[in-house]
C-alpha cells in the first residue's frame, strides 16, 4: 500500500468539486481502488474494516428481532426470474447471463443475482406448508450484481455487498409490522451508529421495487444536498407467493398464500456516511463504527523518546482495557505533523498526544476530529474522559448532520421553488403532489429531482400538487438523488 | 420449515449405506436443502448457524495473526486467468462464464471466480512498491464457483462459502513461512475447535494448487475410511508475481518479484465435521463450535408445569451468565421422547433434563450426546460441571477421532496390501512412493485411492515405492478421497 510518506497529498475542497472531494478521500484515506472489472471496486482492509462494523451491528439488531442467516445461491435460473413479470422487467437490464461453463452451453441462461426473491421464493414454497412454519424470517448476507450505467464506488458499484431479509407471514398485518419493523431498525442503525439522520417514508410507485406492493425508505442527504436511499423495507403482498406457490395450510384448514417482505441494507451506505460526515480535512468517522477510535500519537526529542513510549503504552493499555479500540502510531520515519494530517484524513474520532511536558504534566492532549478542540486531560482521567468524549462526539455529529438536513430542507409549492431548492440552495424540498405519475416526470424532467419518499410525518401538509396546482393527495420529499 | 411432530424419521445407518445416512443426517438436521441449480444447496439456518461459528473461530486467529479482510470482485476477465498458464488449465473446464448483460453481449467474457489468485495479483502489482509495503497480508470471506461434475452437499458443491488468504513477501523464506503459519492456524481450529484429528504434509506435484510452488494440506478421516482434505496452504514462489508483475523496490535497490501465498478453507469443512463425528443417532457437535451447547427440556405432567418451567428459565438464566450457549424447549406438542430423539438428531452436546422429582432432589438430569451418559447434578453446581463437561466431551471427541484415524491406517508394501487398507479395511495407507508421477497413477486405477499427501513426520519412513518396488523418495498418505 505505497503512500508517500514526505507529505499529504491535497484533496480537493468540498466546495470546489464535490465529487472530487469524494474520490480524492475515499483513495487517498485507502478505503477503495477501482477494480479491472467495469464500475467494480476492490474493498481494501480500511475500507472492509468499516463494512464489518456495519455488519456486526446489523446483525446483531437481526437477531435480536428473531432472524438467522442462511445462504441462497448465486446463480438464479432464467425461468425462476421471469414468473414475476415487473420483477424482471425492472432487472432484466442490468443482469448478467452466464451462458456457458468450461466450453459447454448451457441449456438455460442462469442470472447472477441481483437480488434474491425468486430464488428464496422457490425454496419458502417448499418449506412452508401450514401455519407453524410461519413466520419464517430469514436474512442472507452476500454479493449481488446489478449493472449500471453510472457508477460510483460504494453508492452504485456493478457488484456490491448487501444484506437481505427475506420473510414469510401468515397475514397481511404481521408482514406489514415486519416491513416497518425493520425500517425502524435500519433507522435506529443508521441514526444511532453511524450518526445520519433520516427521513423515513413510503416510496411513490414509480421509484417503488419491481414486484413490491409497497416500497419503504431511509433518505439521508449528502452534504452536496443530493440524497442517498440508506434503506429499504419492501411489503411484497403476497405477489412473489402467488408467483412460486408460496402456500400454507392455516388454523382454519385453508390453503392460504403467505405475505411475504424483504428489506436490505447495502455497501452504499458507506459513501452515504463518507459524504454525510466527511470535511475538507478527509474522513470523520462515527466513534460507534470507527474500527481505531482513539490514535495515539508519542511525541517529542529522541532522549525523552523511551520514556514517553512506556507512558504511551501505558495509556493504550488503559484505553484497551476500559473496551475503547485504541491504535498507536511510534513510526519515526515521518513526523508528527505528517501523522496528525494523517490520522485526520483518515477520521479516527480521537487523537491523543502525549510528549516530555504532558508527561511531567501528568497529562495528555485530546484533539478532537469533528471540531478539532485540544483538551489537556490528566492520565489518571483519562479512560472515562474518552469515553464521554467518544459519546458526545457521536451526539455532536448527529446533531450537526440533523441541523445540515434542516437547513437544507423547505416546503415549496411551484416547480420553480423546487429548482430552487435542490438545484441552486442544495437540499430537498417538502412538496404536494397529486398522486399522478406524469407530474412526478414533469418535476423530474424539470429540476433533475425525484421524489425521495412520502413522509410518515411530514412536518407540513402541502395542499397542492407542486406541478398540476391541483389538489395534493400527498406530500412529498424531492431531492436529486445519488 | 416443516417438520413432522409426530415423530423423528429413521436415519440409514453407517453401517448399512454411509452415503445415505449422510444425505439423511444433514437434510434431517434442516442443515441444507438442495437447490434448483445444478450441484449448489442452500444453507438453512441450522446449517449457516456452523458456519458462522468457523468463520468467528478463523477469523479471529487470522487477526491475531496480523491479517486483515478486503473484498476483491466476483468477476474476473478472461485475460487475467490467461496470464498463468498452469493456473486458467487447471480451473478451465469448471469456470462459469458471464457471456452477456441485459441484451449485450461482453467484450471480453468473464469468469465467476473460481479462486482470487489472479484478480488479487493485479491489484497487488499496483500496491506493492517497495519493501515497506511488504509483507501484505489479507483475507477475504466470499463464495466461489467451479462446476464440478460430481457433487455432494458441502464436500463439493458448485458454489461454495470460503476464506483465501493471499499474501506478498519480500523474501522466499518469508512466505515458507507464511505458508507454514497459516497451515499450523488450519491445523489449530480444525483439531481444537472441531476436534477433528488431521494429518499435516505437502501434496505431490500432480495433487498441488495449478499455478503453486508447493501445496500443504491437512487431511481428515471420515467415518467411512475415506479422505478430506480440510484446508491447503500454497507456496506460490514468484510464479503469480511474474505473471503479474508484482515487483518491489528493495532495501539493497534493487527491483524484485514477490514471492505470495495462499490459503483456503471452505465449507466442506462442516461436512468433514458430520462425518467425522456423526453417529446412526444423528449430528454431534463438538462443544465449542455447537451453536447451542445445552438443550434445557423440561418434562413432568401438566400440574408440576408452571414450576419445572420456572426452575429450567432459571438454570437457563445460569448457563448463559456462565457463558454457556443454552437454549430451552419447552414446547407442549411433542413429547419429551421426541425431543430427546431430535436434539440428538442435532447433535447438540448436552441434553438437560429437569421434572418435579428432580427439583424436590434439587438436581438436573444431565445426558451428554456423545457417550449418552446420564448424570444427576446438584443445580447449586450446574454452572461448573455443564463448563467441565463440555470440555470433556470436546476432548474425548477429538480422542475418539484420533483413535479412529490411528485404528483406520497402517503401512503397506505392496499395491495389493494398499487395496486391501483403503478398499476393504477401509483407511489410509503410508506407503513408499519412487516420486514418479506414473506411479501414482498406477495406484489410483488400481484401488481409486489418490496420494493424500506427504507426511512432514511420518510414523515411519517407507523404503520402497509401493508400485515399482524401487528406492523411495518420499514417505506418502494414499487414501480415498472425497
Amino acid at each position: 500500500m505505497a503512500k508517500d510518506k514526505e507529505f499529504v497529498q491535497a484533496i480537493t475542497p468540498q466546495g470546489e468539486d464535490f465529487s472530487r472531494w469524494y474520490i480524492d478521500v475515499i483513495t487517498k484515506a485507502n478505503l477503495m481502488d477501482y477494480a479491472p472489472v467495469r464500475g467494480c471496486i476492490v474493498f481494501k482492509p480500511d475500507g472492509f474494516a468499516l463494512w464489518e462494523a456495519v455488519q456486526r451491528e446489523l446483525d446483531r439488531r437481526f437477531k435480536e428481532t428473531g432472524h438467522r442467516n442462511a445462504y441462497f445461491p448465486l446463480f438464479i435460473p432464467e425461468s425462476f426470474l421471469q414468473k414475476e413479470k415487473e420483477h424482471v422487467e425492472g432487472f432484466n437490464p442490468e443482469l448478467p447471463w452466464v451462458t456457458e461453463v468450461g466450453d459447454e452451453k448451457l441449456e438455460e441462461r442462469l442470472a447472477v443475482r441481483p437480488t434474491s426473491e425468486t430464488i428464496i421464493g422457490h425454496m419458502y414454497s417448499q418449506w412452508i406448508q401450514s401455519y407453524r412454519d410461519l413466520p419464517l424470517l430469514i436474512n442472507q448476507w452476500a454479493n449481488v450484481v446489478r449493472w449500471e450505467k453510472r457508477t460510483l464506488p460504494f453508492l452504485r458499484t456493478s457488484e456490491f455487498l448487501w444484506q437481505e431479509g427475506h420473510t414469510a407471514h401468515a397475514t397481511e398485518q404481521e408482514a406489514r409490522e415486519e416491513t416497518e419493523r425493520m425500517l425502524a431498525v435500519y433507522t435506529d442503525f443508521v441514526e444511532n451508529e453511524l450518526a445520519i439522520p433520516v427521513l423515513q417514508g413510503q416510496k411513490t410507485p414509480s421509484e417503488q421495487f419491481p414486484g413490491a406492493v409497497a416500497t419503504y425508505s431511509i433518505e439521508a442527504m449528502m452534504k452536496d444536498g443530493k440524497a442517498v436511499q440508506a434503506g429499504t423495507s419492501h411489503y411484497l403482498g403476497e405477489n412473489f407467493a402467488r408467483s412460486f406457490d408460496i402456500r400454507f395450510l392455516d388454523k382454519d384448514n385453508e390453503r392460504k398464500y403467505a405475505h411475504t417482505t424483504s428489506w436490505g441494507l447495502s455497501t452504499r451506505i458507506l459513501g452515504a456516511m463518507i459524504m454525510v460526515h466527511g470535511d475538507d480535512r478527509g474522513l470523520q468517522l462515527p466513534p460507534r463504527i470507527a474500527p481505531t477510535q482513539v490514535m495515539i500519537i508519542p511525541i517529542g526529542p529522541a532522549k525523552a523518546r523511551a520514556q514517553v513510549l512506556e507512558a504511551a503504552q501505558q495509556i493504550q493499555t488503559t484505553l484497551r482495557t476500559a473496551g475503547i479500540r485504541t491504535d498507536m502510531d511510534a513510526s519515526e520515519d515521518v513526523s508528527p505533523g505528517w501523522k496528525f494530517n494523517e490520522y485526520e484524513l483518515r477520521g479516527i474520532p480521537i487523537r491523543l498526544e502525549i510528549g516530555p511536558r504532558d508527561l511531567e504534566a501528568g497529562q495528555a492532549i485530546i484533539v478532537r476530529r469533528d471540531s478539532g478542540e485540544k483538551l489537556p486531560v490528566a492520565l489518571a482521567d483519562l479512560g472515562t474522559r474518552v469515553d464521554e468524549l467518544l459519546i458526545d462526539i457521536q451526539a455532536s455529529m448527529l446533531e450537526n448532520a440533523r441541523a445540515f438536513l434542516r437547513n437544507h430542507s423547505r416546503a415549496v409549492h411551484s416547480i420553480e421553488q423546487l429548482h430552487e431548492v435542490v438545484r441552486t440552495e442544495k437540499g430537498f424540498a417538502l412538496a404536494g403532489w397529486c398522486g399522478d405519475a406524469a407530474c412526478e416526470a414533469k418535476v423530474k424532467e424539470e429540476t433533475g429531482a425525484t421524489s425521495r419518499n412520502i413522509p410518515f410525518s411530514p412536518p407540513e401538509r402541502m395542499p397542492t400538487c407542486v406541478a398540476c396546482q391541483k389538489d395534493a393527495a400527498y406530500t412529498v420529499w424531492f431531492g436529486r438523488s445519488y
